[in-house]
């Protein structure tokens, strides 16, 4: 006896809504159907070629309207108005998970649109590049990175058992915290260390000599602000819907580094060198912690 | 007619003058004798074994008698010290050179204890890795890395010629600034990024939820952090030896985050985006120009 096809839809074929697609695709083959949306025919037709989307439409009603899970992944702000525009079209019983980087906000503005019988999953994959859209996609960008979960005690059980089974399916580990705690690790770990490499680049106009200084700026330099050639849009966006958590984190940084420039100036030796060695050991264990949840040696650098 | 083979002395066989001497003798052969001299003896040990060094001694005043060029490869707090105690032993028309990081306070140390008839060259190969010790030494460290000498108008043509052609063995790209202008450069694109990483580690001590931060920082975060598990010793004389122009970069790295952090908490959008697309954009630049004086296209990434 077959079981009729999962019905899957992804709304935005961009970097994640195509990467989910030819992961899904590439695990389960024929025994999915995948709805590709998105307003770009352009990205529609790639998604198409690339095999991450058996069927595209820009039209997001008709898209959804049989759909047994339905994966949000437009930018952040947009997702909102569009969850509000789909829902008279969502069948009772679907799931509706996002991928959104922020996840009160989204938790909050889906959640106040959400049509009644539809179950809603917030998620966040943790895989990125610095390139973006469909183009930039990849079936195993998700593999063994993590994908957070934050449902709440209302959240129904069986539609969070079924999100994680489907993502499961992308080789991503899964795990389940609280939006709350979720978006102040993001802040800390992911969020502001690419504002602090933004800002690094950005002090390159502020350099003494700025010729001989863009001249030397090549191997740590380069390595150190990788995260910086992102989506200007994207990270706009995440500081707007993770406010609080950010500016908090910034904030605290921006004391740490200060009270390094204090210590510097007055040659205090000592606490500088405690600076440093805290960064290391703390630094050296995360790669220990790392290695031992992944079986394997990881390398200390690239 | 064979030429008398040239006699170069390497003080400190750690990681750089470790890899040096791996260079040079796997460019030069017979053509140059290294001696490789250090206060450890096991360093000493595995010089001689992995051929960084045909002669080895921790007898630093018998070392030097003979050498053409002397390569000052301590740590940057010793080399003054080390210097003086070497002084009377440098045959006149011998060159020295240091590798330290930091230019400015090392040139006026040593030239206050260099004696009468020996040349001194500043240099400052920009090469590096997390790992220390001659055991991390790797004869390509300085391959297409640049490698600054910082000459001023007293220095003799000549050695700074002879240190050109023995660098250059390396495979090292050369390249001649003012130490003032070093030391700015440096500051802003190696110190502070590398005060930056070691600050964003730092920074987990200060999560609301230490385990779940721990347990998703990895990916970005490693990367970005990298250069954090680096030699806590060395980083803190750099600081301490380069005081002005990294107190001064970190106070406007520190204000630039501040700002963010401004423009997050008033959800000032524009701003915000200016900030991230500022950054992208001169970080795009950069890979764009290192792949122009390359010759060959970098991946955005590792």
């Amino acid at each position: 006896m077959t079981s009729p096809a999962e019905r899957i839809a992804i709304i935005g074929m961009g970097l994640i809504g195509g990467s989910l697609g030819l992961a899904l695709k590439a695990a389960r083959g024929g025994k999915i159907e995948i709805t590709g949306m998105d307003t770009n025919e352009l990205s529609l037709v790639k998604a198409r070629q690339s095999g991450a989307a058996d069927i595209v439409t820009t039209d997001f009603k008709a898209g959804v309207i049989n759909a047994d899970i339905i994966f949000l992944c437009t930018p952040v702000l947009q997702v909102a108005s569009l969850v509000n525009e789909i829902a008279p079209y969502i069948k009772k019983g679907a799931i509706l998970t996002d991928t959104g980087s922020t996840k009160g906000y989204l938790i909050e503005q889906i959640t106040a649109v959400l049509p009644e019988g539809v179950h809603y999953v917030p998620g966040h994959p943790m895989a990125g590049r610095e390139k973006s859209g469909i183009e930039a996609a990849d079936e195993t960008l998700f593999c063994d990175k993590w994908y957070i979960l934050t449902p709440d005690a209302a959240s129904d059980a069986q539609a969070i058992d079924t999100v994680r089974r489907v993502i499961g399916w992308t080789g991503a580990k899964i795990t389940v915290m609280e939006a709350c705690q979720h978006d102040w690790c993001t802040a800390l770990i992911s969020h502001v260390p690419h504002i602090g490499a933004a800002a690094l680049v950005n002090l390159l106009e502020h350099a003494h000599d700025q010729d001989s200084s863009i001249k030397l700026a090549g191997g740590g330099f380069r390595d150190t602000t990788r995260i910086a050639s992102s989506n200007a849009d994207m990270w706009a966006d995440i500081c707007i819907t993770n406010s609080g958590p950010i500016a908090d984190s910034l904030d605290k940084f921006s004391q740490l580094l200060t009270q390094v420039a204090a210590a510097v100036r007055q040659g205090d030796r000592t606490s500088i060198h405690t600076f440093f060695a805290t960064a290391k050991k703390r630094r050296d264990e995360l790669l220990r912690l790392e290695e031992a949840a992944n079986g394997q040696p990881l390398t200390n650098g690239h």
